[in-house]
Formats: structure tokens, C-alpha cells, sequence
């Protein structure tokens, strides 16, 4: 304690120096980033996307705090929880900051008894991972989460968070894809006729987990070596997580002689061979993959479980290649809201997480070797003088304009010369121009100059705002 | 030391208990609030408003981390930093919540040499204040921020602040409403002619603050007691706080004896003449009151300050009443960038930011009130089926509704009964229903049916997309 007092108060020594120096490191926290007007516009492209397939598929929206009560997210996410971020305890209650939007979310249905809901959220997250930012991999990122939770016949609401990712991914075309499909029962199933011991099941699940990172031989070690495994089991195991397949794989598993055997086993393979005749009707298996090899981190999930890769990466000609990576992912989890119910009582969910930094990062280079040129303001009119001594008839003008809805900006001179003003126009995309001047203002019009053209027009003053409406009408 | 560390060992203890005993707390961190489907339409309904307002003026959009630099917040807040969110030590970086948006951003300028800039940015921002949630205070809590930051000619930007607050209150109706302006220039020069020492301008300023909560009497025993201003000096501030008025006022103090001998209150009063000019040709000095009493809490103004506040109460037959306040503030802070920027550098910066809680908790309380129904989907049509069985036709045809763009739900249910699918559209405002059954089926058609007049029209499968975007256009 005294050491780590020690170490406090050398800090805050430093801090009282840099205050009194004024040198500031000026940063963004690691792992964070700020958005530019660029970005966001990329960002609200992106949100659009996928907001209007929530809506799509009716989901209601909710929000909750940045933070929940420490004790919320303890014991939810096994090997991650390491990774939380804690508040300093200032008096009060314990706090951290979340870590995902799904144990938010089972809390907010227990503490409201809400046993039927279908939802949408999206927020930001935090994770105190090693970031890697190039590819997208932040400490604070953006979840868009879709889930329904409730009691239902089995596998159609798991089919329709499929269908979400499929329509969000092929919507914004980040090229070829695929979803990986797995169930927790088919794993722990598959652990238990390969002689892994119950106690073992979700630390060698995590190793699994690391298997689209790392190749198998590296995860065997981890088996055997760290977690004390058989070398006979790990072998067992090695040969269920190269299998991939459809339908044709789920029927020749429920043949297997030993996974037929177990009960968890044959009820996830049950379902799995259910998802996947939804999925046809849904016309998506072309994309759809029942991958073993998929366990997914997190400790919460009880049924199928999947994750969504991009296949290509996209900028091939970028000098250091994006990393192809996970950017969807979601499964199901019975169990989580009866974690939070004094009676344990549990409501059924299913949901499924955009991962959008990812998405971003392609999306920016792509735009970047592109050259487009994204406007970042709305505006539709400048309105400007060519002569000197009309600040108030500006003011008059815009004001008039914005109350009549239009978007407008002005320069904030006094005598602004027009070649600035036009150019101004030029710089941030603004299509027209309404000009005051003397001669126009004893004539009661307003000369209205299309930018891209150069035409000018003489418009009535009570004309202006439907003329500006009309130029400017996307339809 | 020891007290602290006992403290949490305790709280370590307690929770490690609840752990065990799987004993939760079921809620939300003290001032802190879920977001309900019906309380994300109202918040939806809000943030419209003003992001519309905020493109109509032309403004880019920028977002920045939640959390910054500890040292990136320290010194920018006077008095109210000690209720800045710390997080907890991790190693690393030392981390606090954002307070506002406003340091952000101006870190933001600094950091990316950003000279000229208009932008908005909605976020959550943290303060550990005493929260008042009826009164909709929390300390998780939206910002709405506009700024504008460049060297320009005087007033300009300053009035378009204003206007903004303005258009936005009037456009929320939430009831009459009063912007009070004043100029920390103003205020120094009347410290400075009062008698207050240089070293206690801060401190005086704060306690002036506190006039919208507190009367003067209170106020001045504070300053005088806690303070140590002399009780002369702290009367003849009294006499000016209690002014406010127009142009006729500001005319008044230009002929002030004293106030007119000292240069800052003669260049904040001269600015501020001119600022009623242009607010005159905005038409909106009704609603504007140069008010001597306006001071604001934050160190960082350095000319005119304002705040919005709502007059009336708005449901005058609700038990406990709203507290009327402030719903919008802001002001200019000249010298806020350059304490970022290495060599001093200062971007001139005016800003107004829109406080949402308190008109979410108006407009919350007027709803219930008018019992109006709101919906909380945009959901077009339910797919349902009156026969059993039909599982897979409605999934195939909500499939090619999804795929074709329409906003359409079905009961996850293998075989629901025709009456509860109805229900389900009258509770949840759905305006349509799509039926297959086995003999519209053969006939290539379904049946629609309009859930408000239980009309039913057989529609072509190949024209049931157009049948029902014609029928829920709101155009």
C-alpha cells in the first residue's frame, strides 16, 4: 500500500509540475479516437445501414449508462473480465464502464420484468485490450446490437439474427462474407465424448475461441500445457475442429457414433439442422458455414453461437493489408437474466453484435483511394454581398431563411469580398448562392447564382425560399 | 490512508459476499437512467429538433472519446472539478470522464491545429452532482453542443449562438422562455469597480452563480463570510446584480460613472450594444434580457455568457411541480485552445450547449398527461397465417418483404392463433396484416388486411410490395 501511495502521490507531483508549465501531452486516451467531420459521415453512413435493417425487423430502441455497478458485469465474461475498466472509487457505489451491451441489456430486463422485447441498442463499449488501430481495434468502440429476447418455438428468432447479419453485410458491401455457425451444446457436447472433464469445459472453450487467430498446434500446447488436458483428449478434439460444412455435415455428426451418444450434442445438432432449413427458406446458406471450430470468448452464451467474417480483403493494393477480421458475432443466452432475477428466473434471448470499427476502417481507406469527395454540412445557400456595408442586410436574410427551414450560412465578416465567398462555396460543396446588393435590394430580388453552373438569376424576395427549395430538392 | 483502504476492503468483502450468494442489486448507478422504447421516441423527437437546427446553420459533426486525459481536464472547471469522474488506476494512463464537451473539443482544435471550424456534437457527459432526477438532473447526462471557432468580426458568430437557442426552444414548445446574456467582461470590470481584489474575481464569480438558486441575502453572506470580500464591496455588487433589461440598460451602464472608466466593462458593453443590434435584426430581442446577475460556473468564458430558462411551468396540475430552469447555456471562451497549444496559440471559440434532460423530463410528464399513444416501431405489416402449418410460408414471404425493404414482424410461433397475431398489431400500432393460408396459397394472392377498418383485400403475391408501400406512404 505504501508503494502504491508512493507511486500516487509521484503522480500527482507530476501533474501539479506539468499544470504549473502548461505542457500538456496532447492525446487522445490509447486505444481511443476522435471522429472528424470525414469520419462521421462515414460513421452516420454506416449507422444508417444498419438502423434502418433493426427497423426493418420491428426492433424497438433502448439506451442505458455508460456505467453499471461493478458487481453487474462480475462473473459474466470469464477469461475477459480482466479487461474491464473500473472507476476510481470517489465514495459511493463501485463502478465500470461496460464492457458489451448484452449484460446491460439482461439487467434492464430483469430489474423491469420484461419477458418479451425485441431491441436494438448502439453504443459505445470498453475494452482494455491491446488496441490495434489500423485494423480497427479499439479500447472504445461501437456495438449495434439487435436481440430478442422471450419464449418462443425454437430456432426462429436464432434464424432472423442470421438474416440481420446477412442483410446488414451484404447491404454495405464490404465484399465477400461468410457466417460462422456453431452451438455451445455441440461444443460442450463434443468436449465430453472427447473425455474433457466438466470442470474444464469453458477454459478449454476459450482455447478453441483462439483457433481463427492462432493455428492448432499452438492451441493444443495451450491444452495440454496451461490447462493440464490429455494429450489423447486434445487430439479428439483436433479432429472435430476442422469440420465445416451444411446440412450434409449436421446430418453425418447426428450419425456419429459417439456424438449421437450425448444428449447435449444431439439436441444442439437437432436445432443446428432446424436453423439451417429456416435459413433456406431465408435463401441465405450460400453464405452460412457450421464451423466446430467456433467457440466465441464469452461465458454467457448457452445455444448457438456465431460470428461473421469478411472473406477478401478489400484494398489489395494498400501497403499494409487490413487485417480480415470477425465483424459481426452474437448467440444465444438463456441463462443471463436469471444471473440477475432473485428467483433465477429466466428469459430465453438471442442477439446478435455489429462490430463497426471494422467496417469503418475499410470504408475509410476505401474512400481514401477513391478520391470522392464526401460533403460534411447540408447547406444549401450561401448568402453573401458583393458590396461593402451590408452585414445587416445579410443578417436580415439568413434570418429569414432559417426561419423558413432553409439551410443557410454566411461569413462572419463584415465586408467579406465575393471572390471569398465564392470560393467558400467551392471549398464545402454549398450549391448556391444568394447574393444582396444595392441595386437588388431597391428591386426587391435577389440574385441567386448556381455555383457549378456560374448561371445567376434575379429571384423575387418572397420567390426566394421555394426557388431555393426547388434547386435544391434531392427528388 | 488506513481509514480508506479498511473502507475497501470492506466493499471488497461485501461484494465478494454478494458474489456467493448471487445476490444482486437490480439497478442503474445513482443518477444514472435506463432509456425505454418510449423514452428513446421522446429523446428521438428531441435530438431531430436540434440536429435539424444545427444543420440548418451549417454545422459539421465531430465526436470525441468519452474519457480524456486526466490532465487534459484539470484546471479548466474552478470550483466544479472536484466533481469530475476519475477512473480507477489500471496502469497506464490516468483517465476522467468528459465534463463537458467543450474542453474536448477545444483539445481537439489544438490537437489537430485546427484554426476554423463550426460543428456539433451530442454526447453523454459526467458529473458527480447531487442528482435531482424529477427534476431531470442526473449525472449521466446529454450535451448538445454547438460551436463556432475562428478569428472573426465581433457579435457575429456570438448572435448566431443565440438565435439557435432560439429557434430550438421555440421549435420544442416547451412554454415561454427568457435568454439571459451578460459578458464575463462586464463582470470583471464591475468587480474590479465594487472594490473586489483581482484574486477573488473567480471565486466572486461563482458565488454570483448561485443567484438563480439562492437570494441575494445568501449570496452576499457567502461572499463576505466564507470569502472575506469587505460587506461595502458586496453591497454595491448587489445594487448592479439586480439589473437587467435591454438596449435602453446597456445604454444606461455606457454612461455609468464608474463602469465607464473601466476598459473591460466598456469593451463587454460596447460588444454587448452591438450584439442587441444584430439580435434586433434576428427579431428575437423579445425573448433576451442583458441580465448583471448571469455569471456561469465554468472557468474557462472570457466574453458574453447566456443561459435559457423556461418561465412557466408547463403541467401547473401536476403534483410535484417542475422546477423551472436553466435548459440551455453557453458563451465565449477566447483563451480555452491556446492553454492546449504548445506555444499558446488561441483560436476564439463561441459555443451554446443544449441541456436535454430537463425537456425530456417536460416533455415525458406532458405525454403521460395526454395520453397520447405513441409507437415505438416503424413496423409496416405482420406476416401472419390463419391456418397451422404455415410456418414456412411466412417466413418465406417476410423474407422477400425484408428483402424488398418493407419493415415487416412475424410471431415467433410455429402455429399462432389469427386472433393473437391481430392483437398483436393493435398493441403495437402495426397497420397491416399479410395472410397466407392454404387456398390464397393456390391463387397466387395474400390477404391484407388494414387493421384499423378490418378491411381485407386479396393482393398479388407480385404486387403485394407496392400494395403496401402505397398504403403506408405518409405522403
Amino acid at each position: 500500500i505504501a508503494k502504491e501511495v508512493a507511486k500516487l502521490l509521484e503522480m500527482k507531483a507530476q501533474l501539479g509540475e506539468d499544470e504549473g508549465k502548461h505542457k500538456f501531452v496532447l492525446k487522445t486516451p490509447k486505444g481511443t479516437r476522435d471522429y472528424g467531420p470525414k469520419q462521421m459521415a462515414i460513421r452516420e453512413r454506416v449507422f444508417n445501414a444498419i438502423i434502418s435493417c433493426f427497423k426493418r425487423h420491428g426492433a424497438e430502441v433502448i439506451d442505458t449508462p455508460v456505467f453499471e455497478l461493478k458487481e453487474t458485469l462480475t462473473g459474466k465474461y470469464g477469461e475477459d473480465s480482466k479487461l474491464i475498466y473500473d472507476l476510481k472509487d470517489q465514495g459511493g457505489e463501485l463502478l465500470s464502464l461496460r464492457y458489451d451491451l448484452t449484460v446491460p441489456f439482461a439487467r434492464y430486463l430483469a430489474m423491469n420484468k420484461i419477458t418479451n422485447i425485441k431491441r436494438y441498442h448502439i453504443a459505445k463499449v470498453y475494452r482494455r485490450d491491446n488496441p490495434a488501430m489500423t485494423r480497427g481495434r479499439y479500447r472504445e468502440f461501437y456495438q449495434c446490437d439487435f436481440d430478442i429476447a422471450g419464449q418462443f418455438d425454437p430456432m426462429i428468432p436464432d434464424a432472423e439474427c442470421l438474416k440481420i447479419v446477412h442483410e446488414i453485410l451484404s447491404d454495405l458491401q464490404l465484399g465477400d462474407f461468410v457466417i460462422k455457425v456453431n452451438d455451445r451444446r455441440i461444443l460442450d457436447g463434443m468436449f465430453a465424448v472427447c473425455g474433457v472433464p466438466d470442470s474444464k469445459f469453458r477454459t478449454i472453450c476459450s482455447s478453441v475461441d483462439k483457433l481463427d487467430k492462432v493455428p492448432w498446434e499452438e492451441v493444443r500446447s495451450e491444452m495440454v500445457g496451461e490447462k493440464g488436458l490429455s494429450p489423447e483428449a486434445a487430439d479428439r478434439i483436433g479432429e472435430y475442429v476442422q469440420l465445416h460444412g451444411g446440412l450434409e455435415l449436421i446430418e453425418r455428426l447426428l450419425q456419429d457414433p459417439k456424438l449421437s451418444q450425448n444428449k447435449l450434442a444431439k439436441e444442439g445438432l437437432g436445432d443446428m439442422k432446424l436453423l439451417f432449413e429456416y435459413l433456406t427458406l431465408f435463401g441465405i446458406t450460400g453464405k452460412i458455414s457450421f464451423d466446430l471450430s467456433l467457440a466465441r470468448g464469452l461465458d454467457y452464451y448457452t445455444g448457438v453461437i456465431f460470428e461473421a467474417v469478411l472473406l477478401h480483403q478489400e484494398n489489395e493494393h494498400v501497403e499494409e493489408p487490413l487485417s480480415v477480421g470477425s465483424v459481426a458475432g452474437g448467440g444465444r443466452y438463456d441463462g443471463l437474466v436469471g444471473m440477475f432475477d432473485p428467483k433465477g428466473r429466466k428469459v430465453p434471448c438471442v442477439g446478435v453484435s455489429i462490430g463497426i470499427e471494422r467496417i469503418f476502417s475499410i470504408l475509410e481507406q476505401r474512400l481514401e483511394a477513391s478520391e470522392e469527395k464526401i460533403r460534411t454540412t447540408e447547406t444549401q445557400v450561401l448568402v453573401a454581398s458583393a458590396q461593402k456595408k451590408l452585414l445587416e442586410e445579410r443578417l436580415k436574410l439568413i434570418s429569414e431563411l432559417w426561419d423558413a427551414g432553409i439551410k443557410a450560412e454566411m461569413l462572419y465578416k463584415k465586408n467579406p469580398k465575393l471572390l471569398n465567398q465564392l470560393q467558400y462555396c467551392e471549398d464545402t460543396g454549398i450549391p448556391l448562392v444568394a447574393i444582396v446588393g444595392e441595386q437588388e435590394l431597391k428591386d426587391g430580388v435577389v440574385k441567386l447564382r448556381i455555383v457549378a453552373t456560374r448561371e445567376e438569376v434575379n429571384v423575387r424576395r418572397e420567390s426566394l425560399v421555394e426557388e431555393i427549395r426547388i434547386r435544391t430538392s434531392q427528388c
